[in-house]
């Protein structure tokens, strides 16, 4: 039997894979599981993308441009315009999810061997994605104890080696929930151009900032033209994960031409997505104002629910709808495995997704986890009150 | 200004790329192209399958499973049954096409470093798949004086290294239109097993076998249950280019689990597509009777149309719809931007695909070209004829 490559052998799993099994044999025995682990959220889809879907006049679903269909491209402009973001439509790039834009961004920007720096816990497909380019991701820590802000940026200028090509950061940032001002990436900009690397910035969940808190666009960075390359997707924004369409912006003509190539060799972009997304650039901006309302108040209700808890510390976050919370447990993977699999208050339980897996140093995160606030008011309440009762009996609590 | 990775600055560009302004120049000044270079059918997309995405009820485009949703990898087993390939659903891994499938294969099988063999000429974007996952393609040359029947099996041996980690075929072959036989297959699996390596098996054009031939599935080589990778799409079977929705197969569960963590990384195949597919599994048999009848038409017609061109050679595929074609030329390249850029018959022209991209070998290729007959018959003889009366005033002709 022929042996798998390197990569086949090393890509890392998904972090709550192994929980999985153990939540479906709950749910089988008739227990309620309130998923907080996973990002999906409960918001449809705006009327406007689902109808452009069901209107659909085509003959043949025919491929288009590898770049993105150009009308759509075309009316994403006025799109980031409207967030005060100035781009060209041959400055974007449409791509498979978010997800191909980051694989996209790593492969063109790092050589094999080369190092992204992200700053930790970061969103856990990062890993799978430098595995596939071949490249090295190394962590710097941020802390819980100043609700994971951007670290020291000496710690960047410490960790930067000959084989440093880029810093990647997510803003408002999955996992921590974290919204980076202005002044932080200053900081970043600075030590950007300092070491010659890119920047590549995950700003997929723009929308979700809370607070009155503005978000600022790695693309406003004066000077920094050659150096930003922006990760856009539609999931969050319009509700609608399923479609897999993003977006890879950049002003630099170098970068487009090669992400524009491996465009061309995987021929184009879902058509049916870019309809469903051309079409929810109409979303009145209603919808945004109630979504944007119901996070923030999921996360009020969610962030102080699990702050009454003893023992247990909530950031609030700004942005986004995860948070990463401090437990009083041993080791929050064996914990979530023990709500799945021995924990019932009233016949129901939580998932949790163990922090572990969202950091590179080893040891850090043990006694954290990542929640998604995507799920209504009351299951959120229900949810917290059940990790509450459940902290009593844990076998490996911290507190007594 | 950061420098681009190695993979970014040597991604290949698409063969045809630098025509494309050429054509669309000619466009602009009312010239009619007829379109031989690309592959994209003018045949409608199943009703069914367009009904399916008309008649949604979702309220969210939300994720699914990693590996595709169960109920199209479900009824998929059935349609493989029906082909006489026999398969779990667990064997199966939906992808963004079958270009993500190539992908994930080459990932999986290969490291970094390690040979890809493939008959040329071959599908271009391998090339752009084998930069993406830093391997290496070789390949061995197949002739058109034989059909661009498999080489010689003692050549495959010939090129065999300690880095070489799979063998590559498209089959029905883009771009020649060969269909292997059972036999050349077995062939393939006694050196696959001599040197215990991955088979991958390209197999997206299974339907369009003509002259009663019959497609030979690799799933079906016994033996090769832990080697081989079978690629498939949705594509071309029905005519739905533009969804991007794609198989691999494998009954190796190491390979499956691999491709499932890279699936788990990039989240999910497009959901729309999915829609789409699942119902075109019902599109009535009647449709493919048609479809291929017409092909079969179309191809007798240009292939007889064009080998009545003086020097033309043409040789008649059993397989897909492409052909490659001897042209007296001296560099078909050239030809093919002459036909572009000057050469106008009765205010028409022809866009061919120099057939040299489709080769590794340098210099082969020079006076052939790639073409597609996924036009209407009397467009194909129109172009033919444009072809012929080219073909008198070219400059770089080689018959006097």
């Amino acid at each position: 039997m022929p042996r798998l490559s390197d990569k086949g052998l090393s890509l890392p799993p998904s972090p709550i894979r192994k929980l999985v099994p153990y939540a479906e044999e709950a749910a089988r025995h008739g227990v309620k599981v309130y998923h907080l682990n996973i990002g999906q959220p409960d918001i449809p889809t705006p009327q406007v993308a689902i109808d452009a879907v069901k209107n659909i006049h085509d003959k043949i679903f025919a491929y288009g441009h590898s770049a993105g269909l150009e009308t759509y491209r075309r009316k994403l402009v006025g799109y980031y315009q409207s967030v005060g973001i100035e781009l060209g439509y041959e400055n974007l790039l449409i791509t498979d999810g978010g997800s191909e834009a980051i694989f996209m961004a790593m492969s063109v920007c790092l050589s094999e061997g080369d190092e992204v720096l992200i700053p930790e816990p970061f969103y856990a497909n990062y890993n799978g994605f430098a595995v596939e380019a071949g490249i090295k991701v190394k962590t710097i820590p941020a802390s819980i104890d100043n609700d994971f802000a951007l670290p020291p940026i000496e710690e960047f200028d410490r960790h930067i080696t000959p084989r440093t090509k880029a810093i990647l950061i997510c803003n408002p940032n999955n996992p921590t929930g974290y919204l980076y001002s202005q002044q932080e990436l200053e900081q970043l900009r600075d030590i950007v151009l300092k070491h010659d690397l890119f920047l590549i910035c995950d700003e997929v969940y723009r929308e979700f900032c809370y607070d009155g808190a503005k978000h600022f666009s790695a693309m406003n960075l004066a000077g920094l033209e050659q150096n930003v390359i922006m990760i856009d997707s539609v999931s969050k924004r319009y509700s609608m994960c399923g479609v897999r369409l993003g977006t890879l912006a950049s002003r630099n003509e170098e970068v487009l031409d090669a992400v524009l190539r491996m465009g061309q060799a995987r021929l184009c972009p879902p058509y049916l997505a870019q309809v469903a997304a051309l079409a929810a650039l109409d979303t009145p901006k209603s919808y945004f104002e109630e979504v944007h309302d119901e996070y923030m108040a999921r996360r009020d209700c969610i962030v102080k629910a699990l702050n009454e808890i003893e023992g247990v510390y909530c950031p609030t976050p700004r942005g986004a709808f995860y948070s990463i919370v401090r437990l009083p447990v041993d080791d929050s993977e064996r914990f979530a495995r023990w709500l799945l699999e021995e924990f019932r208050y009233n016949d129901r339980t939580v998932m949790l997704a163990p922090a572990a897996g969202f950091y590179g140093t080893p040891g850090l995160g043990r006694n954290e986890v990542r929640i998604a606030y995507v799920l209504k008011r009351e299951d959120l309440l229900a949810a917290a009150e059940c990790m509450k009762e459940a902290l009593k009996v844990y076998p490996g609590r911290t507190i007594r």
